[in-house]
Protein backbone atom coordinates (compact mmCIF):
# COMPACT_ATOMS: atom_id res chain seq x y z
CA UNK A 1 0.00 0.00 0.00
CA UNK A 2 2.80 2.28 0.70
CA UNK A 3 5.29 1.05 -1.67
CA UNK A 4 7.62 3.45 -3.89
CA UNK A 5 6.88 6.19 -1.82
CA UNK A 6 10.15 8.82 -1.71
CA UNK A 7 11.52 9.08 2.02
CA UNK A 8 13.18 12.21 1.56
CA UNK A 9 11.88 15.84 0.99
CA UNK A 10 11.27 16.49 -3.07
CA UNK A 11 10.48 20.21 -2.77
CA UNK A 12 13.30 22.86 -1.11
CA UNK A 13 11.67 25.11 1.79
CA UNK A 14 11.59 27.80 -0.86
CA UNK A 15 9.23 25.87 -3.27
CA UNK A 16 7.01 25.17 -0.05
CA UNK A 17 6.76 28.89 1.07
CA UNK A 18 5.84 29.79 -1.97
CA UNK A 19 3.05 27.22 -2.68
CA UNK A 20 2.14 28.04 1.15
CA UNK A 21 1.17 31.64 -0.44
CA UNK A 22 -0.51 30.93 -3.28
CA UNK A 23 -2.71 28.00 -2.24
CA UNK A 24 -3.12 29.30 1.39
CA UNK A 25 -2.96 33.12 1.67
CA UNK A 26 -5.50 33.32 5.12
CA UNK A 27 -1.98 31.54 6.54
CA UNK A 28 -0.10 35.09 6.40
CA UNK A 29 -4.00 36.64 6.58
CA UNK A 30 -3.34 40.18 9.07
CA UNK A 31 1.21 39.55 8.56
CA UNK A 32 3.42 36.34 8.48
CA UNK A 33 3.14 34.24 10.66
CA UNK A 34 3.55 30.82 9.84
CA UNK A 35 7.63 30.33 8.39
CA UNK A 36 9.08 26.91 7.26
CA UNK A 37 12.70 26.56 8.68
CA UNK A 38 13.70 23.21 8.08
CA UNK A 39 12.61 19.59 5.47
CA UNK A 40 14.06 16.61 6.29
CA UNK A 41 13.61 13.01 5.06
CA UNK A 42 10.30 12.08 7.09
CA UNK A 43 10.25 15.60 8.91
CA UNK A 44 9.65 18.69 8.57
CA UNK A 45 10.53 22.27 10.73
CA UNK A 46 7.96 25.34 11.68
CA UNK A 47 7.69 28.34 13.26
CA UNK A 48 4.75 30.24 14.58
CA UNK A 49 5.47 33.90 15.01
CA UNK A 50 3.58 34.97 17.83
CA UNK A 51 1.34 37.82 16.84
CA UNK A 52 -0.75 39.65 19.66
CA UNK A 53 -4.02 36.99 17.42
CA UNK A 54 -2.72 34.15 18.50
CA UNK A 55 -2.73 35.16 22.45
CA UNK A 56 -4.95 34.39 25.05
CA UNK A 57 -5.50 36.21 28.01
CA UNK A 58 -1.90 36.35 30.10
CA UNK A 59 0.05 36.47 26.64
CA UNK A 60 0.03 33.01 25.76
CA UNK A 61 -0.56 30.93 22.13
CA UNK A 62 -3.90 29.89 21.95
CA UNK A 63 -5.22 26.63 21.68
CA UNK A 64 -6.11 26.69 18.19
CA UNK A 65 -3.11 28.48 17.25
CA UNK A 66 -1.44 25.90 18.26
CA UNK A 67 -3.65 23.15 16.80
CA UNK A 68 -3.43 24.97 13.26
CA UNK A 69 0.12 25.00 13.65
CA UNK A 70 0.24 21.29 14.59
CA UNK A 71 -2.07 20.58 11.60
CA UNK A 72 0.21 22.45 8.52
CA UNK A 73 2.97 21.27 9.82
CA UNK A 74 2.21 17.60 9.22
CA UNK A 75 0.85 19.06 5.93
CA UNK A 76 3.60 20.56 4.95
CA UNK A 77 5.53 17.46 5.71
CA UNK A 78 3.67 14.87 3.28
CA UNK A 79 3.09 17.65 0.49
CA UNK A 80 7.15 18.61 0.42
CA UNK A 81 7.91 14.42 0.00
CA UNK A 82 4.83 13.68 -2.38
CA UNK A 83 4.78 17.44 -4.22
CA UNK A 84 2.34 19.72 -5.11
CA UNK A 85 -0.31 16.75 -6.21
CA UNK A 86 -0.57 16.16 -2.52
CA UNK A 87 -1.35 20.02 -1.57
CA UNK A 88 -5.18 18.92 -1.55
CA UNK A 89 -4.50 16.06 1.06
CA UNK A 90 -6.84 16.59 3.51
CA UNK A 91 -6.95 15.63 7.69
CA UNK A 92 -9.14 13.36 8.56
CA UNK A 93 -8.47 13.42 12.25
CA UNK A 94 -6.07 15.12 14.68
CA UNK A 95 -5.16 14.22 18.36
CA UNK A 96 -3.89 17.18 20.57
CA UNK A 97 -2.17 17.01 24.02
CA UNK A 98 -1.96 20.67 25.39
CA UNK A 99 1.02 19.68 28.02
CA UNK A 100 2.23 23.66 29.69
CA UNK A 101 1.23 26.78 29.40
CA UNK A 102 3.67 28.66 26.77
CA UNK A 103 5.61 30.94 27.62
CA UNK A 104 5.78 34.26 25.53
CA UNK A 105 7.35 34.10 22.01
CA UNK A 106 7.66 31.93 19.05
CA UNK A 107 6.43 28.62 19.14
CA UNK A 108 8.11 25.78 16.66
CA UNK A 109 6.95 22.66 15.44
CA UNK A 110 8.94 19.70 14.92
CA UNK A 111 6.90 17.33 12.94
CA UNK A 112 7.59 13.30 12.08
CA UNK A 113 6.25 11.71 9.31
CA UNK A 114 4.93 7.82 11.04
CA UNK A 115 3.70 6.90 7.70
CA UNK A 116 3.33 7.96 4.20
CA UNK A 117 1.28 5.85 1.47
CA UNK A 118 0.45 7.01 -1.70
CA UNK A 119 -3.93 7.74 -0.19
CA UNK A 120 -2.82 7.60 3.53
CA UNK A 121 -0.31 9.95 5.97
CA UNK A 122 -0.08 9.80 9.78
CA UNK A 123 2.37 12.19 11.24
CA UNK A 124 3.28 13.46 14.86
CA UNK A 125 4.15 17.31 16.07
CA UNK A 126 5.87 17.97 19.06
CA UNK A 127 5.43 21.93 20.12
CA UNK A 128 7.92 23.53 21.92
CA UNK A 129 8.86 26.89 22.93
CA UNK A 130 12.40 28.25 21.47
CA UNK A 131 14.93 27.14 23.92
CA UNK A 132 12.78 25.07 26.25
CA UNK A 133 13.61 21.24 26.59
CA UNK A 134 9.64 20.48 27.42
CA UNK A 135 6.86 20.24 24.70
CA UNK A 136 4.08 22.44 25.42
CA UNK A 137 1.68 20.36 23.17
CA UNK A 138 2.11 17.41 21.06
CA UNK A 139 -0.55 16.16 18.02
CA UNK A 140 -1.16 13.11 15.65
CA UNK A 141 -2.86 13.53 12.34
CA UNK A 142 -3.88 10.95 10.01
CA UNK A 143 -4.00 12.59 6.45
CA UNK A 144 -5.81 11.53 3.48
CA UNK A 145 -4.27 11.96 -0.11
CA UNK A 146 -6.94 12.39 -2.57
CA UNK A 147 -6.24 10.30 -6.18
CA UNK A 148 -4.15 12.67 -8.45
CA UNK A 149 -6.44 13.71 -11.60
CA UNK A 150 -5.94 11.91 -14.18
CA UNK B 1 -14.66 11.63 42.65
CA UNK B 2 -17.44 13.38 40.55
CA UNK B 3 -20.03 13.19 43.81
CA UNK B 4 -22.23 16.15 44.64
CA UNK B 5 -21.62 17.95 40.80
CA UNK B 6 -25.07 19.56 39.57
CA UNK B 7 -26.37 17.88 36.51
CA UNK B 8 -28.31 20.80 35.30
CA UNK B 9 -27.25 24.08 33.92
CA UNK B 10 -27.18 26.61 36.97
CA UNK B 11 -26.43 29.43 34.47
CA UNK B 12 -28.68 31.27 31.71
CA UNK B 13 -28.07 31.35 28.08
CA UNK B 14 -27.53 35.27 29.09
CA UNK B 15 -25.47 35.13 31.80
CA UNK B 16 -23.16 32.40 30.25
CA UNK B 17 -22.82 34.72 26.77
CA UNK B 18 -21.87 38.02 29.43
CA UNK B 19 -19.28 35.93 31.01
CA UNK B 20 -17.89 34.98 27.71
CA UNK B 21 -17.51 38.95 26.37
CA UNK B 22 -15.88 39.55 29.86
CA UNK B 23 -13.20 37.27 29.78
CA UNK B 24 -12.91 36.04 26.27
CA UNK B 25 -13.68 38.74 24.19
CA UNK B 26 -11.28 37.92 21.32
CA UNK B 27 -13.95 35.40 20.42
CA UNK B 28 -15.68 38.00 18.85
CA UNK B 29 -12.16 39.76 17.54
CA UNK B 30 -13.39 41.38 14.33
CA UNK B 31 -17.81 40.74 15.17
CA UNK B 32 -19.53 38.61 16.67
CA UNK B 33 -18.82 35.23 15.59
CA UNK B 34 -20.03 32.52 18.32
CA UNK B 35 -23.45 32.59 20.47
CA UNK B 36 -24.79 30.16 22.94
CA UNK B 37 -28.52 28.71 21.46
CA UNK B 38 -29.16 26.74 24.20
CA UNK B 39 -27.87 24.72 27.38
CA UNK B 40 -29.51 22.03 28.63
CA UNK B 41 -28.57 18.98 31.51
CA UNK B 42 -25.48 17.68 30.61
CA UNK B 43 -24.91 19.45 27.27
CA UNK B 44 -24.96 22.83 24.90
CA UNK B 45 -25.74 24.01 21.52
CA UNK B 46 -23.67 26.85 20.19
CA UNK B 47 -23.42 28.20 16.59
CA UNK B 48 -20.37 29.30 14.61
CA UNK B 49 -21.88 32.59 12.20
CA UNK B 50 -19.54 31.98 9.34
CA UNK B 51 -17.35 34.70 8.79
CA UNK B 52 -14.82 35.21 5.76
CA UNK B 53 -12.21 34.77 8.19
CA UNK B 54 -13.28 31.05 8.86
CA UNK B 55 -13.47 30.16 5.15
CA UNK B 56 -10.93 28.14 3.29
CA UNK B 57 -10.62 28.40 -0.42
CA UNK B 58 -13.87 26.95 -1.63
CA UNK B 59 -15.94 28.52 0.93
CA UNK B 60 -15.76 25.94 3.21
CA UNK B 61 -15.58 26.73 7.03
CA UNK B 62 -11.77 25.69 8.08
CA UNK B 63 -10.54 22.86 10.56
CA UNK B 64 -9.32 25.38 13.12
CA UNK B 65 -12.76 26.93 13.07
CA UNK B 66 -13.93 23.72 13.73
CA UNK B 67 -11.68 22.85 16.20
CA UNK B 68 -12.24 26.40 18.19
CA UNK B 69 -15.98 25.92 18.00
CA UNK B 70 -15.64 22.42 19.88
CA UNK B 71 -13.39 23.69 22.18
CA UNK B 72 -15.59 26.79 22.91
CA UNK B 73 -18.84 24.58 23.18
CA UNK B 74 -17.28 21.75 25.18
CA UNK B 75 -15.62 24.76 27.72
CA UNK B 76 -19.47 26.19 27.69
CA UNK B 77 -21.24 23.04 28.35
CA UNK B 78 -18.66 22.57 31.83
CA UNK B 79 -18.76 25.80 33.15
CA UNK B 80 -22.54 26.43 32.65
CA UNK B 81 -23.00 23.60 34.94
CA UNK B 82 -20.35 24.40 37.28
CA UNK B 83 -20.67 28.35 37.58
CA UNK B 84 -18.11 31.03 37.04
CA UNK B 85 -15.34 29.42 39.26
CA UNK B 86 -14.94 26.80 36.13
CA UNK B 87 -14.25 29.56 33.81
CA UNK B 88 -10.41 28.76 34.22
CA UNK B 89 -10.73 24.77 33.14
CA UNK B 90 -8.52 24.05 30.58
CA UNK B 91 -7.96 21.81 27.77
CA UNK B 92 -5.90 18.95 28.15
CA UNK B 93 -6.67 16.45 25.42
CA UNK B 94 -9.24 17.35 22.53
CA UNK B 95 -9.45 14.57 19.38
CA UNK B 96 -11.58 15.74 16.41
CA UNK B 97 -12.59 13.76 12.90
CA UNK B 98 -13.60 15.91 10.11
CA UNK B 99 -16.44 13.62 8.38
CA UNK B 100 -17.53 15.90 5.45
CA UNK B 101 -16.63 18.92 3.67
CA UNK B 102 -19.11 21.78 5.02
CA UNK B 103 -21.07 23.31 3.17
CA UNK B 104 -21.59 27.41 2.98
CA UNK B 105 -23.39 28.60 5.82
CA UNK B 106 -23.06 28.62 9.50
CA UNK B 107 -22.64 25.36 11.66
CA UNK B 108 -24.25 24.71 14.89
CA UNK B 109 -22.21 22.47 17.62
CA UNK B 110 -24.23 19.57 19.85
CA UNK B 111 -22.21 19.07 23.05
CA UNK B 112 -22.69 16.31 25.94
CA UNK B 113 -20.75 16.17 28.49
CA UNK B 114 -19.58 12.57 29.26
CA UNK B 115 -17.87 13.31 32.83
CA UNK B 116 -18.85 16.18 35.12
CA UNK B 117 -16.13 15.82 38.13
CA UNK B 118 -15.11 18.69 40.47
CA UNK B 119 -11.49 18.35 38.43
CA UNK B 120 -12.07 16.47 35.33
CA UNK B 121 -14.33 16.76 32.73
CA UNK B 122 -14.85 15.04 29.65
CA UNK B 123 -17.05 16.35 26.49
CA UNK B 124 -18.22 15.78 23.13
CA UNK B 125 -19.17 17.67 20.12
CA UNK B 126 -20.83 16.98 17.17
CA UNK B 127 -20.69 19.58 14.03
CA UNK B 128 -23.06 19.63 11.56
CA UNK B 129 -24.49 22.49 9.08
CA UNK B 130 -27.90 24.09 9.52
CA UNK B 131 -30.62 21.70 8.51
CA UNK B 132 -28.34 18.55 7.53
CA UNK B 133 -28.14 15.19 9.33
CA UNK B 134 -24.98 13.98 8.81
CA UNK B 135 -22.21 15.64 11.15
CA UNK B 136 -19.33 17.34 9.51
CA UNK B 137 -17.03 16.63 12.01
CA UNK B 138 -16.98 14.96 15.47
CA UNK B 139 -14.69 15.57 18.50
CA UNK B 140 -14.19 14.62 22.32
CA UNK B 141 -12.34 16.62 24.74
CA UNK B 142 -10.90 16.07 28.35
CA UNK B 143 -10.51 19.25 30.33
CA UNK B 144 -8.93 19.54 33.88
CA UNK B 145 -10.60 21.77 36.15
CA UNK B 146 -8.76 23.72 38.84
CA UNK B 147 -9.72 23.84 42.61
CA UNK B 148 -10.99 26.99 43.51
CA UNK B 149 -8.74 29.71 45.28
CA UNK B 150 -9.48 30.05 48.84
CA UNK C 1 -17.42 9.70 -1.68
CA UNK C 2 -19.52 8.66 0.56
CA UNK C 3 -22.63 8.19 -1.61
CA UNK C 4 -25.16 5.26 -2.48
CA UNK C 5 -23.92 3.23 0.74
CA UNK C 6 -27.00 1.82 2.52
CA UNK C 7 -27.64 3.72 6.20
CA UNK C 8 -29.64 0.55 7.19
CA UNK C 9 -28.26 -2.43 8.50
CA UNK C 10 -28.51 -5.34 5.56
CA UNK C 11 -27.41 -8.27 7.73
CA UNK C 12 -29.30 -9.24 11.00
CA UNK C 13 -28.10 -10.49 14.10
CA UNK C 14 -28.25 -14.04 13.74
CA UNK C 15 -25.98 -13.40 10.47
CA UNK C 16 -23.62 -11.40 11.98
CA UNK C 17 -22.83 -14.08 14.62
CA UNK C 18 -22.43 -16.89 12.26
CA UNK C 19 -20.00 -14.64 10.35
CA UNK C 20 -17.68 -13.84 13.67
CA UNK C 21 -17.71 -17.35 14.65
CA UNK C 22 -16.38 -17.70 10.85
CA UNK C 23 -13.36 -15.46 10.57
CA UNK C 24 -12.88 -14.33 14.30
CA UNK C 25 -13.03 -17.03 16.50
CA UNK C 26 -10.50 -16.15 19.10
CA UNK C 27 -13.37 -14.03 20.08
CA UNK C 28 -14.95 -16.38 22.18
CA UNK C 29 -11.57 -18.41 23.21
CA UNK C 30 -12.08 -19.53 26.21
CA UNK C 31 -16.03 -19.27 26.84
CA UNK C 32 -18.47 -16.84 24.06
CA UNK C 33 -18.04 -13.36 25.82
CA UNK C 34 -19.39 -10.84 23.09
CA UNK C 35 -22.66 -11.25 21.96
CA UNK C 36 -24.27 -9.16 19.36
CA UNK C 37 -27.58 -7.05 21.08
CA UNK C 38 -29.05 -5.49 18.26
CA UNK C 39 -28.62 -3.91 15.20
CA UNK C 40 -30.45 -0.56 13.57
CA UNK C 41 -30.20 2.18 11.03
CA UNK C 42 -26.39 3.42 11.67
CA UNK C 43 -25.84 1.47 14.73
CA UNK C 44 -25.37 -1.38 16.78
CA UNK C 45 -25.71 -2.57 20.43
CA UNK C 46 -23.28 -5.53 21.70
CA UNK C 47 -22.84 -6.92 25.35
CA UNK C 48 -19.31 -7.97 27.17
CA UNK C 49 -20.18 -11.02 29.24
CA UNK C 50 -17.86 -10.35 32.33
CA UNK C 51 -15.62 -13.50 32.41
CA UNK C 52 -12.51 -13.91 35.02
CA UNK C 53 -9.98 -13.28 31.88
CA UNK C 54 -11.26 -9.60 31.70
CA UNK C 55 -11.19 -8.56 35.17
CA UNK C 56 -8.55 -6.76 36.82
CA UNK C 57 -7.66 -6.86 40.81
CA UNK C 58 -10.77 -5.40 42.61
CA UNK C 59 -13.31 -7.21 39.82
CA UNK C 60 -13.47 -4.50 37.35
CA UNK C 61 -13.48 -4.97 33.54
CA UNK C 62 -10.21 -4.27 32.17
CA UNK C 63 -9.03 -1.40 29.79
CA UNK C 64 -8.06 -3.72 26.80
CA UNK C 65 -11.24 -5.60 27.12
CA UNK C 66 -13.59 -2.48 26.97
CA UNK C 67 -10.85 -1.29 24.07
CA UNK C 68 -11.64 -4.41 22.31
CA UNK C 69 -15.57 -4.09 22.94
CA UNK C 70 -15.66 -1.15 21.31
CA UNK C 71 -13.32 -1.98 18.59
CA UNK C 72 -15.33 -4.63 17.84
CA UNK C 73 -18.82 -3.18 17.75
CA UNK C 74 -17.78 -0.37 15.39
CA UNK C 75 -16.53 -3.26 12.94
CA UNK C 76 -19.27 -5.08 13.64
CA UNK C 77 -21.50 -1.97 12.93
CA UNK C 78 -19.68 -1.19 10.01
CA UNK C 79 -20.41 -4.65 8.66
CA UNK C 80 -24.12 -5.07 9.02
CA UNK C 81 -24.45 -1.91 6.75
CA UNK C 82 -22.21 -2.89 4.39
CA UNK C 83 -22.27 -6.93 4.21
CA UNK C 84 -19.36 -9.42 4.33
CA UNK C 85 -17.30 -8.05 2.07
CA UNK C 86 -16.72 -5.45 4.58
CA UNK C 87 -15.47 -8.12 7.05
CA UNK C 88 -11.87 -6.98 5.83
CA UNK C 89 -12.14 -3.40 7.22
CA UNK C 90 -9.59 -2.62 9.49
CA UNK C 91 -8.76 0.06 12.39
CA UNK C 92 -6.88 2.69 11.59
CA UNK C 93 -7.19 5.20 14.71
CA UNK C 94 -8.85 4.59 17.94
CA UNK C 95 -9.25 7.46 20.95
CA UNK C 96 -10.64 6.12 24.07
CA UNK C 97 -11.59 7.67 27.48
CA UNK C 98 -12.16 5.61 30.31
CA UNK C 99 -14.80 7.69 32.36
CA UNK C 100 -15.38 5.31 35.47
CA UNK C 101 -14.51 2.24 37.19
CA UNK C 102 -17.39 -0.28 35.44
CA UNK C 103 -19.21 -2.16 38.41
CA UNK C 104 -19.08 -5.86 38.41
CA UNK C 105 -20.97 -7.33 35.76
CA UNK C 106 -21.79 -7.13 32.00
CA UNK C 107 -20.63 -4.10 29.95
CA UNK C 108 -22.92 -2.97 26.82
CA UNK C 109 -21.42 -0.82 23.71
CA UNK C 110 -24.02 1.15 21.54
CA UNK C 111 -22.42 2.19 18.35
CA UNK C 112 -22.98 4.94 16.12
CA UNK C 113 -21.54 5.41 12.60
CA UNK C 114 -20.64 9.11 12.11
CA UNK C 115 -19.72 8.47 8.21
CA UNK C 116 -19.59 5.07 6.07
CA UNK C 117 -18.22 5.57 3.11
CA UNK C 118 -16.94 3.16 0.59
CA UNK C 119 -13.73 3.13 1.96
CA UNK C 120 -13.87 5.16 5.30
CA UNK C 121 -16.01 4.55 8.15
CA UNK C 122 -16.11 6.31 12.09
CA UNK C 123 -18.00 5.58 14.43
CA UNK C 124 -18.62 6.36 18.43
CA UNK C 125 -19.14 3.66 21.26
CA UNK C 126 -20.83 4.77 24.46
CA UNK C 127 -19.90 1.85 27.07
CA UNK C 128 -21.63 1.35 30.30
CA UNK C 129 -22.77 -1.23 32.43
CA UNK C 130 -26.13 -3.00 32.30
CA UNK C 131 -28.95 -0.22 34.17
CA UNK C 132 -26.58 2.47 35.17
CA UNK C 133 -27.04 5.90 33.52
CA UNK C 134 -23.44 7.41 33.34
CA UNK C 135 -20.87 5.99 30.77
CA UNK C 136 -17.82 3.96 31.80
CA UNK C 137 -15.84 4.50 28.59
CA UNK C 138 -16.13 6.07 25.14
CA UNK C 139 -14.25 5.32 21.93
CA UNK C 140 -14.05 7.08 18.65
CA UNK C 141 -12.25 4.72 15.96
CA UNK C 142 -11.52 5.33 12.20
CA UNK C 143 -11.71 2.19 9.67
CA UNK C 144 -10.29 1.49 5.99
CA UNK C 145 -12.80 -0.62 4.48
CA UNK C 146 -10.31 -2.25 1.16
CA UNK C 147 -11.57 -2.25 -1.95
CA UNK C 148 -13.54 -5.28 -3.39
CA UNK C 149 -11.84 -7.97 -4.53
CA UNK C 150 -12.29 -8.22 -8.36
CA UNK D 1 2.15 21.73 38.72
CA UNK D 2 5.10 19.76 37.61
CA UNK D 3 7.73 20.76 39.81
CA UNK D 4 10.14 18.51 41.42
CA UNK D 5 9.63 15.55 39.61
CA UNK D 6 12.29 13.32 39.05
CA UNK D 7 13.29 12.90 35.57
CA UNK D 8 15.65 10.44 35.86
CA UNK D 9 13.99 6.67 36.84
CA UNK D 10 14.21 5.22 40.40
CA UNK D 11 13.73 1.58 39.95
CA UNK D 12 15.92 -1.13 38.56
CA UNK D 13 14.28 -3.03 35.60
CA UNK D 14 14.29 -5.92 38.25
CA UNK D 15 12.45 -4.25 40.53
CA UNK D 16 9.89 -3.24 38.24
CA UNK D 17 9.91 -6.73 36.90
CA UNK D 18 9.04 -7.58 40.68
CA UNK D 19 6.17 -5.29 41.13
CA UNK D 20 4.39 -5.98 37.58
CA UNK D 21 4.28 -9.56 39.03
CA UNK D 22 3.00 -8.81 42.64
CA UNK D 23 0.72 -6.12 41.13
CA UNK D 24 -0.36 -7.19 37.80
CA UNK D 25 -0.15 -11.01 37.66
CA UNK D 26 -2.74 -11.53 35.24
CA UNK D 27 -0.39 -10.07 32.80
CA UNK D 28 1.42 -13.06 32.69
CA UNK D 29 -1.43 -15.03 32.34
CA UNK D 30 -1.02 -18.13 30.55
CA UNK D 31 2.81 -17.98 30.27
CA UNK D 32 5.01 -14.80 30.52
CA UNK D 33 3.97 -12.26 27.65
CA UNK D 34 5.62 -8.86 28.53
CA UNK D 35 9.02 -8.00 29.27
CA UNK D 36 10.96 -4.60 30.71
CA UNK D 37 13.71 -3.82 28.53
CA UNK D 38 15.18 -0.74 29.47
CA UNK D 39 14.03 2.51 31.51
CA UNK D 40 15.95 5.76 31.08
CA UNK D 41 15.49 9.26 31.65
CA UNK D 42 11.88 9.41 30.88
CA UNK D 43 11.69 6.29 28.47
CA UNK D 44 11.40 2.78 28.65
CA UNK D 45 11.48 -0.01 26.38
CA UNK D 46 9.64 -2.65 26.53
CA UNK D 47 9.09 -6.17 24.53
CA UNK D 48 6.15 -8.64 23.81
CA UNK D 49 6.62 -11.84 22.99
CA UNK D 50 4.31 -13.20 20.55
CA UNK D 51 1.90 -15.72 22.03
CA UNK D 52 -0.25 -17.38 19.70
CA UNK D 53 -3.26 -15.76 21.78
CA UNK D 54 -1.89 -12.32 20.49
CA UNK D 55 -2.49 -12.94 16.99
CA UNK D 56 -5.17 -12.74 14.31
CA UNK D 57 -5.72 -14.48 11.87
CA UNK D 58 -2.91 -14.48 9.13
CA UNK D 59 -0.38 -14.64 12.37
CA UNK D 60 0.17 -10.71 13.15
CA UNK D 61 -0.70 -9.38 16.62
CA UNK D 62 -3.58 -8.14 17.16
CA UNK D 63 -5.26 -4.99 17.94
CA UNK D 64 -5.90 -5.42 21.33
CA UNK D 65 -2.59 -6.81 22.29
CA UNK D 66 -0.72 -3.51 20.76
CA UNK D 67 -3.37 -1.24 22.97
CA UNK D 68 -2.15 -3.47 26.03
CA UNK D 69 1.42 -3.06 24.94
CA UNK D 70 1.44 0.46 24.61
CA UNK D 71 -0.84 1.58 27.66
CA UNK D 72 1.47 -0.96 30.22
CA UNK D 73 4.83 0.48 28.66
CA UNK D 74 3.54 4.14 29.50
CA UNK D 75 2.54 2.93 32.78
CA UNK D 76 6.00 1.28 33.46
CA UNK D 77 7.76 4.65 31.82
CA UNK D 78 5.86 6.69 34.53
CA UNK D 79 6.02 4.58 37.87
CA UNK D 80 9.91 3.56 37.56
CA UNK D 81 10.42 7.35 37.73
CA UNK D 82 7.69 7.87 40.24
CA UNK D 83 7.80 4.63 42.43
CA UNK D 84 5.36 2.09 43.53
CA UNK D 85 3.37 4.99 45.12
CA UNK D 86 2.62 5.58 41.18
CA UNK D 87 1.40 1.97 40.71
CA UNK D 88 -1.90 3.54 40.86
CA UNK D 89 -1.69 5.31 37.80
CA UNK D 90 -4.89 4.75 35.66
CA UNK D 91 -5.49 5.38 32.06
CA UNK D 92 -8.02 8.81 31.53
CA UNK D 93 -6.99 8.91 27.90
CA UNK D 94 -5.47 6.59 25.25
CA UNK D 95 -5.22 7.34 21.28
CA UNK D 96 -3.58 4.56 18.81
CA UNK D 97 -3.01 4.84 15.35
CA UNK D 98 -2.34 1.45 13.53
CA UNK D 99 -0.03 2.22 10.96
CA UNK D 100 1.12 -1.24 9.18
CA UNK D 101 0.72 -5.09 9.61
CA UNK D 102 2.88 -6.37 11.57
CA UNK D 103 4.79 -9.29 10.94
CA UNK D 104 5.53 -12.08 12.75
CA UNK D 105 7.49 -12.32 15.87
CA UNK D 106 7.74 -9.80 19.25
CA UNK D 107 6.90 -6.30 18.98
CA UNK D 108 9.26 -3.61 20.83
CA UNK D 109 7.90 -0.51 21.92
CA UNK D 110 9.69 2.75 22.80
CA UNK D 111 7.95 4.84 25.35
CA UNK D 112 8.57 8.44 26.21
CA UNK D 113 7.09 10.89 28.43
CA UNK D 114 6.12 14.22 27.41
CA UNK D 115 5.06 15.22 30.42
CA UNK D 116 5.47 14.22 34.39
CA UNK D 117 3.38 16.00 36.52
CA UNK D 118 2.59 14.95 40.38
CA UNK D 119 -1.21 14.01 39.40
CA UNK D 120 -1.35 14.02 35.31
CA UNK D 121 1.47 12.33 33.11
CA UNK D 122 1.51 12.11 29.36
CA UNK D 123 3.25 9.25 27.25
CA UNK D 124 3.86 8.38 24.08
CA UNK D 125 4.56 4.97 22.90
CA UNK D 126 6.19 3.38 19.40
CA UNK D 127 5.68 0.04 18.30
CA UNK D 128 7.80 -1.56 16.04
CA UNK D 129 9.14 -5.00 14.74
CA UNK D 130 12.27 -6.18 15.62
CA UNK D 131 14.84 -5.21 13.20
CA UNK D 132 12.59 -3.17 11.22
CA UNK D 133 12.84 0.67 11.13
CA UNK D 134 9.20 1.79 10.37
CA UNK D 135 6.90 1.36 13.21
CA UNK D 136 3.73 -0.80 13.24
CA UNK D 137 1.92 1.58 15.23
CA UNK D 138 2.01 5.01 17.63
CA UNK D 139 -0.42 5.70 20.57
CA UNK D 140 -0.39 8.74 23.27
CA UNK D 141 -2.22 8.15 26.86
CA UNK D 142 -3.11 10.58 29.38
CA UNK D 143 -2.52 8.78 33.06
CA UNK D 144 -3.82 10.19 36.23
CA UNK D 145 -2.05 9.69 38.99
CA UNK D 146 -3.90 9.57 42.48
CA UNK D 147 -2.59 11.70 45.77
CA UNK D 148 -0.55 9.41 47.98
CA UNK D 149 -2.42 8.10 51.23
CA UNK D 150 -1.75 9.48 53.83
Amino acid sequence: MSKAVPSEPILTVAEIEKLLEDVFPQLHHGGRTVMVEQVAPMAARLRLIAHERHLRPGGTVSGPAMFTLADVGIWVAIFSHLGPEALDAVTMNLNINFLRKPPHGDVLVDCRLLKLGKRLAVGEATLFSEGAAEPVAHAVGTYSIPAPRK
